[in-house]
């Protein structure tokens, strides 16, 4: 972080509740509650470190509008707003254009671009990206280095594309779609066949659509449907190294965590949440709403709002009764003894 | 889907048992059974959704042989062949070969290629390749673009190397395999040995071999040996994301689903099955046949056509009982306590 | 494996504590005690395969200084050393750095490094390689093929990034620092708010620190901070597809084991073992010297030294002993039976 501010310019910027205390110090990074020092700015996010905002070093610290517990130390400010989250991501938005910003239009003379490809207005394309024929790259799209677009794929509007990202042939890709580096969208689906002992493979003839506002993590595989197409929905967000089989179809603002993996055929609704390495089957249905917990494997079909966790995956309500008596179950083969015996003995 | 076939031409093509109903619209589309609209052709391929086939609005859907259960609709047509699923496959073949066809035969010129390399008859290297000193490339082989193949490494004949690819140093791949876009075959294995309070690397001086009609998914990892060969038998074919450790050695015919990972030294038979996010621990054995259910954790050999479930993994029969009497436990507790309270009362 | 030494010459190289029996034949190739032949160097590293050793046609092989049990066949000996796989480790060593030589120092005429960089001496940069706008590549570092450096990010001395890996922009990579291909270091941060229904992305605005003599396995993807560092200390090491979520900290001499997955901001201490698969939470610590076995979930703080097993975690001891418990659920289930029987009978 190259950048300073003054606590004035910063609450030009933030428009807080109010602020207790006062400090000279420019603030020239953004440091965590327990490790930042004068000239930082820390905020309280999460409750678990309230009892650390007391001994913060930083300069001025934002917390919510209800905090107490402790003062600012001298040369030290609180500043009071609704969401410290939201707001330091406000903050973190203007660095952030000034530290990475959107680079300007051009295609590097490195680029392969086919005869037949259309590109847009003020599209960036960097060095060594290969757009295939009758591909389409949309006005304001983005285009790292070393990306490859195949034949008749299209990349929507102010899309970022990072570096090394495979699109292939007949993917879609909406608007302000981002894709980080490395992932792979549309290569081939994973479908076979035994015919007479040997293993043949089954066409894959589909392709990927991903919607509007969707953001797909480094590494990331989403493989093309057989027939159809695999469909990732608006404002998704997708974690890194998740792998999304063929003729999955993923509703809107969803999240997948990182190493999250979705067998073929399998349907996951709106606003549903599937926490760190959830395993899906194939060919079940994921409700609305639904939140799988973390290393959770699903089986079957899942209610709209229900939370599951386990592998197989069952309900949290009987996850965690079970859970609890797990840990019973030395007590209980210790009592199944002692009764068997006082019965013996009579 | 860029073509179309009356449902005379489709017929002639596929052979099948008899024909019920008829269409006069062309086909031009593959959908599921629940989402089909005019024009598409549907399938049963999995009697699931045996009941979709009534309400279907498919143009022509196929169906078994022994399918009954409903009659086509007015312009509709009900196809009955063997096996749904594999003609699905041969009409798709079709397709398939019109939208994604071999690249012609020739070298981009942005490739940069080592004198010492020899490129076989009828090679097609896309833009951004690199193939490295004494590395070979066999007749009829396609690297598409950013390919990187290292010293001696040799590329099958019929390969096709798609995007991104990394073969390592020293990599043998035979004929007609297939590896998606950027899966990494022969890197560094992970070996080390702690020396005096420091972690010092053991060399990794083997290499890859992958036999012939093996298919390798994206972004999958397979790591060159400490000394001799990690190998991948015959036909067998891996999804993507999957880890596979330094020595692993794999059978032929087998299906490694996506996320599987395996540490290293480990042997897999012929004809296993390890469904996705498995995880083999190092240095066992896994008899031909067997298959490991999803997210299951092998610590032990596996004996031939076992069926092995859960962390750490049990047989199939055993996980399905502890299962069954997981559910039980709450009662068992309640059970207990009752019978405590009944000899406490005597 | 292309060289070939003589007993003679090895022991040179070696120095054993002593040599039983001898071989004409030259060693060629390091070959596993059960499939070695003549003309190959075994050794026995692993107790488990101590009964190999007398059934072993290797010409040579290495044993431990206390090792009994057989003698050495005809034209065949052994080599007693007090490690047997650091012994071979050395002599590997030996073997690497004649097939995988140090590339020579200099830069590929399609690379494309931006004026403001700043490139050590005795660098090597290989094709389609980018740099970014002041990054700094430092002395003796090498860049296979298709690495891109974005901007202000830094390479440290005789650091090895391997082909097709993404350094992303402001990452700083220490001094010899190992990166396997397609590993993405610095990619975005996974960080989202709920804002009025919809998903508000939150600024990444920090980095990725790479400590000295780290090694990052292929396709493994660590986060840039939301804010400050994510951070993996001096010596650690680290698989394939592994997956560092934003603002982890990571300690000094770790192993992660493949696809280990990180959740943000959690904090691993010195000399820690995640095994293959392990999946940690966000916001929790690690203490120094943990293990966690292989596919266990942590949800919570865990101690320094303490050895963790299953979903979710738990002490190794408990672990152990309601996995001997679990086994007896259905004998426990059968007994509950048969005393309300026997009470009922009463």
């Amino acid at each position: 972080m190259a950048l300073a501010f003054t606590l004035e310019q910063l609450c030009n910027v933030i428009d807080p509740i109010k602020v207790e205390g006062n400090t000279s110090t420019p603030l020239s990074d953004i440091g965590a509650l327990d490790s930042a020092k004068e000239g930082d700015l820390a905020f309280l996010g999460n409750d678990k470190y309230h009892a650390q905002v007391a001994e913060c070093n930083a300069s001025a610290i934002l917390v919510p509008a209800d905090y107490t517990g402790s003062s600012p130390k001298e040369n030290q400010a609180y500043i009071f707003v609704e969401k410290p989250s939201y707001t330091l991501a406000l903050i973190c938005g203007q660095i952030e254009a000034a530290l990475w910003p959107k680079p300007p239009a051009g295609t590097h003379p490195t680029a392969v671009i086919a005869e037949s490809a259309k590109i847009g207005k003020n599209v960036h394309i960097g060095p060594f990206c290969v757009i295939g024929e009758k591909a389409t790259v949309s006005d304001g799209a983005v285009l790292d280095s070393h990306v490859s677009v195949g034949t008749a794929a299209t990349v929507g509007e102010n899309s970022h594309i990072e570096s090394g990202v495979r699109i292939c042939a007949y993917s879609q890709l909406g608007a302000r779609v981002h894709v980080l580096p490395n992932a792979v969208i549309g290569a081939d689906g994973f479908g076979f066949i035994p015919v007479d002992g040997k293993i043949e493979k089954i066409p894959q003839i589909g392709n990927v659509v991903i919607e509007d506002d969707v953001e797909i993590g480094a590494g990331t595989c989403i493989d093309r449907a057989r027939f159809s197409s695999t469909r990732v929905g608006k404002g998704t967000k997708i974690d890194n190294l998740v792998q999304i089989g063929h003729n999955c179809v993923i509703g809107k603002y969803c999240f997948l965590c990182g190493q999250v993996g979705m067998a073929g055929s399998t349907t996951v609704g709106d606003y549903v949440t599937l926490a760190g390495q959830v395993g899906l089957a194939g060919h079940i249905k994921i409700g609305d709403k639904a939140t799988i917990g973390a290393q959770a494997g699903v089986l079957g079909d899942v209610e709209p709002g229900a939370t599951m966790l386990d592998s197989p995956a069952i309900p949290l309500g009987l996850a965690k009764k079970l859970m609890v008596l797990k840990m019973r179950i030395p007590e209980m083969h210790s009592k199944i003894k002692a009764i068997e015996k006082q019965l013996a003995a009579k």
